[in-house]
């Protein structure tokens, strides 16, 4: 059975996005850019929100395309070799993007959905394949969520009070217990909370 | 130079309080309670918003009542010896009440402030005393951490995802960025995480 794996970066006063939409926010973490370059050969497919879709789609084949034609470790404003693996596996996995206001896209492996049905997702899992990630999309985390169909949450809790922003899962009808897997602080200051379903 | 200290229960999607306004969804945790009871030695004022005072006034005073005239641990439904600890800790310390609406306070060394006034808190920084601690009061933390006048956060990370309520911090015009001390988690699956201004 396939995984639903959320992995969020969030405020330590809970936010997971700024009013700017981006994760300028963010503490830069090499650590965590290894765990995540490391992390990506258990997934082969990405569940997306359309507002996450569209900067992931502005920003990581931009990443892949700045490839360095000979190795240059010192070059400034290049995208490290962490950035262009976890480039590379978006690039290539399987995309599904839950909008209703999306007319088409175009980018690799993207499939356009209208709405999330449990049925479908429920299948999803059941079918074969790797595991299957969310990164932000805080509208489809909230309706997995509400529906028992993540199975785990990585949470990278930055050190920053953001102070204003939008929550990441808001209007379930009722809370959900969690089990603590990891608590591991990062010298950057970050630290990872994975939780699994309980 | 008394510190100001935030120790506030969370859920692992960041509300710090439900939507009825209550702390039923937070986790029992006997190691939590003790390091609460064992902690309280070093502060001897707090710090409320309206609503957290009213909460705690309603509860606290009977918790200290409710003590037992004869040792018995295994009596059901009683205050554990650590809450009763923390409820006679509250009830001795200072307490500052910011509210616009309560007309006066009663509840042992209460005092009433209309609105919070950064000379008048950095004054009480400087003054004679332990350390301040706050509980809950949004927005009274919100307020003094836009003042900078924050020295610790204390947030207990719950294994709940809540999905509504209230974040702790809301309205604050910048970010600030903090320094994680601790992250420590307990058997129940709650996490400490303790934050330093930076």
């Amino acid at each position: 059975m396939r995984r639903i794996i959320v992995f969020e970066h969030m405020s330590a006063d809970g936010y997971f996005t700024s009013q700017d939409g981006t994760l300028a926010w963010t503490v830069p973490d090499e650590e965590l850019d290894r765990m995540g370059a490391g992390g990506t050969g258990g997934a082969d497919m990405i569940l997306f929100g359309r507002r996450t879709y569209d900067m992931f789609e502005s920003f990581w084949p931009k990443v892949v395309s700045d490839a360095p034609t000979a190795p240059d470790p010192h070059a400034e404003g290049r995208a490290t070799a962490e950035a262009r693996a976890i480039g590379e596996w978006i690039n290539a996995a399987t995309k599904w993007v839950f909008s209703r206001t999306r007319k088409e896209v175009s980018w690799n492996n993207s499939h356009l959905r209208r709405e999330i049905d449990a049925r479908e997702i429920e299948g999803l899992k059941r079918s074969p394949g790797k595991d299957i990630m969310i990164f932000g999309s805080g509208s489809v985390v909230s309706r997995l969520t509400e529906l028992g169909l993540v199975d785990a949450y990585d949470l990278i809790v930055a050190p920053v009070l953001l102070g204003r922003g939008r929550p990441l899962i808001d209007g379930l009808f009722s809370s959900h217990r969690l089990k603590l897997a990891e608590a591991r602080p990062f010298r950057s200051g970050n630290v990872l909370l994975h939780y699994e379903r309980s």
